[in-house]
């Protein structure tokens, strides 16, 4: 989707922050349409923007990919524009918080630090760099500015480490852990869906450790294959292997948690 | 309003997925204008949402009415495009939550099952019809699809059943019930105040029944015709009767729940 | 920015009213573009209301400010287009809760008492001023009405006063007060940053006693100035001096709160 800026931040919506950054993306590109992906990520949580904006690019590969979650504002930290293998631009702080997205779609090909005064920032206010360095730059991609213009080249090795990597395969098992739950209450493993094959997780059933809890669950296509009340493991829309109950919350029959460690493997299917 | 998407759903506003649905009507149709009327319906509560959209129906007839409550999806159940005597036309899940809204609206005239096919989603996400099926058609509408491309005619009587009905004349009283309160805790009844008149409520006052409460309320233009915390009663901007307190919570004095039963009738006024 | 609509309410997002403002906006006026401030207002707080307007003029000076905290609506009150001397346009009730952002845009210029015959409604709902005279008469001004179109001229010293002033110097101090609390737990004072010069404050460290707290803190550019935990002031994107800890909550460390009187002095710096 050409033109698309879509935002994610730790910026609530009780705070003027989201709606002044969508006035200064309309004034310097009008045909930019901003899309709200995200802004209730909890203050300053990188893993949790991470995980949600790891889901953005799966969900929105062609948008410019605006991720604001910045607990070092003003520090000397740098804004980093960077374009994925697959072609997805991402905006945002070097402090990890791009770099699951980035990994999501396809690796880094290119990093830039932003340079404000490209963008004629003389004096960009250290408190609000969303403002005036991120926002700008992710507006200024949407009408045609190339990355590279946007700053100087920096080393992926250079960057700071993203708060979580993908699943690893371990023998017959898959290590995994629970990125995130959602508003129903699943919980979505960093298992890319579109590696299950590969991980030899393409099957009729898996077997998942979770703390204490063993469970033995159809691999479905929706919810409602099983019954209410219960579990079923499904690719959902953000791409990631999720376990859910039909009509239920998986989080708190679990008792899961962001970052709990879950083994995958191939189930018996009974 | 032509070309309004006018969009409900129980997605809240932590997750990507109402910004997701808001870029796939843009990339469909450009000229749309996707209004987000309420996404913090609370989970699956097909109840909240069909009273929601029915007041939506009454605020913006001429809008495209976009429903997202879904306990269901991916279950079989059919994705619909209803068109109710006042033109409005309503986009949502076969589970009840448009028929108080389709009611509301002078009753269904036209009813479709979406056909996916149609909108070349070979492969609808059994997780995310919103995305895949129900925004897309909304989409189609906005730019000038006739609903009845959009699938095959169902008729009235094979839908599922709404939530709940209007309210009932019997004998000299008004048989209704509360239909959900407001951020403002005001309670909004079944009663249409278009209906007010025929139904004999268009008096200075009214009594209104509700669990232990007896309460004599003038029927008021706004909340300020009685003095601070004194109950009112108003047709509000929902076009529903509501019972108010000018600047308290009638909620809480009346310890009023959504599907509560109230008796309204004429009162004497004083 | 011309032809922006800033919009702040406290309608919540539970409730359909502030997507049928944008829907009544964009038909009177398409080419305007509503951009959302803050719709979290706590009902009827037109303290914290005029509060966000005064960030939001300083923020976005040239867009016109629709500002609905209204408690006594349709209780007789005028609705109120104001001109400041900046030339930011301020759209809402006459209940106060647009003087302070009037006064931090430099002062009444002009104001008028909006005449909803003028926008040809005749009866506008009395529970819904926001949709049927304060959203249509700020999409005129998006469109090019002049504000002396929209109403009749009142007096400054007729309009209901302001819930705050700005700070005022006394001797070598000067008496603020919180006006409120942001989503990081930073402390906003009545103290206009651009004042800072005037008012003996442009120095390296300030002495802020609030409640029985005594604060020395430098007076930084941002948050990281100092260590985690520590304490700094900045002038933050709102334009107030504002006192925060680095990824930390000042809010709950000094047990501030909107309302409580601060005074400030310059600091010896150690």
């Amino acid at each position: 989707v050409q033109g698309i800026v879509a935002f994610i931040s730790d910026f609530g919506l009780d705070d003027t922050w989201v709606g002044v950054c969508h006035a200064v993306i309309w004034e310097a590109c009008p045909q930019a349409q901003v899309v709200d992906l995200a802004h209730q990520i909890p203050p300053f949580d990188i893993r949790k923007g991470a995980a949600t904006a790891a889901a953005a690019v799966y969900q929105l590969p062609e948008a410019i990919h605006l991720v604001v979650v910045d607990p070092g504002v003003g520090g000397g930290r740098d804004d980093l524009c960077i374009v994925a293998r697959s072609g997805t631009r991402l905006v945002g702080p070097d402090n990890g918080v791009l770099l699951p997205a980035a990994e999501r779609a396809g690796g880094i090909v290119e990093a830039y630090a932003i340079d404000p005064v490209r963008f004629e920032f003389e004096g960009p206010l250290a408190t609000f760099h969303a403002r005036d360095v991120l926002a700008p730059a992710a507006a200024a991609l949407a009408c045609g500015v190339e990355p590279a213009a946007t700053g100087r080249p920096v080393a992926e090795a250079d960057l700071t480490a993203g708060p979580f990597g993908l699943c690893r395969l371990e023998g017959d098992s898959v290590t995994a852990e629970v990125l995130e739950t959602d508003r129903f209450g699943s919980l979505r493993l960093n298992v890319p869906g579109e590696r299950l094959t590969e991980l030899g997780l393409d099957v009729d059933a898996l077997e998942v450790s979770l703390g204490h809890n063993r469970i033995s669950v159809p691999l479905g296509r929706t919810f409602s294959d099983v019954e209410p009340g219960e579990p079923v493991a499904v690719v959902d829309s953000s791409g990631w292997l999720t376990i859910a109950l039909n009509r239920d919350r998986a989080q708190d029959r679990y008792g899961a948690f962001p970052g709990q460690t879950a083994h995958v493997r191939a189930g018996s299917g009974d």
